[in-house]
């Protein structure tokens, strides 16, 4: 599935980092919140509140969860969990685009 | 209004100019698709198809359409035209973002 149908989208965007991560807001029909974005190519380290299941809808990156010695690749059509109050480090090569939706809780 | 209510959103971004403009598509009940987007720090020049009408939604730019000699900053709540098969250039200083609405046609 390509895109959610019957959302409402938050207008203005959210920039992280400068702009190598942007996202927007979409809230479905039963009021959960997620968000549609992309990360350029960079290294960033996110710290998470809630849990956080990042699901890859184009490109890909190389994830280090905290705690965890060894990078992971993840790609379109795969998902990953972060747990919550916990941070993981994300790194997107040059010249591609990690597109994902952040689902959250 | 800040949101979109009741619309379908495609998951991948739309990415131009590395990254410097993203934006996600947004189709209305009625079939009609915006962009939802977000024009980080730099100067670009936009080729556009259809006429479009860029509603800011926060920030602001610096906007020369095709054939203007002068400048013109639009910034939150404003819109303003471009005509079809034409361009314009659009800057966007340092420590800003300019969060558009782009309507079609």
């Amino acid at each position: 599935m390509s895109q959610y149908d019957n959302v409402s989208v938050v207008k203005k965007a959210n920039v992280y980092f400068d702009g190598k991560c942007v996202s927007h807001t979409v809230v479905l029909a039963d009021g959960t919140k997620k968000t549609v974005g992309v990360i350029l190519p960079s290294s960033l380290t996110f710290n998470t509140g809630a849990p956080e299941i990042m699901e890859g809808v184009g490109g890909s990156c190389r994830v280090k969860l905290k705690g965890e010695s060894e990078w992971t690749t993840w790609g379109e059509g795969q998902s990953f969990n972060v747990p919550g109050n916990s941070s993981f480090e994300i790194s997107v090569a040059e010249g591609d685009a990690y597109h994902y939706v952040c689902h959250f809780g």
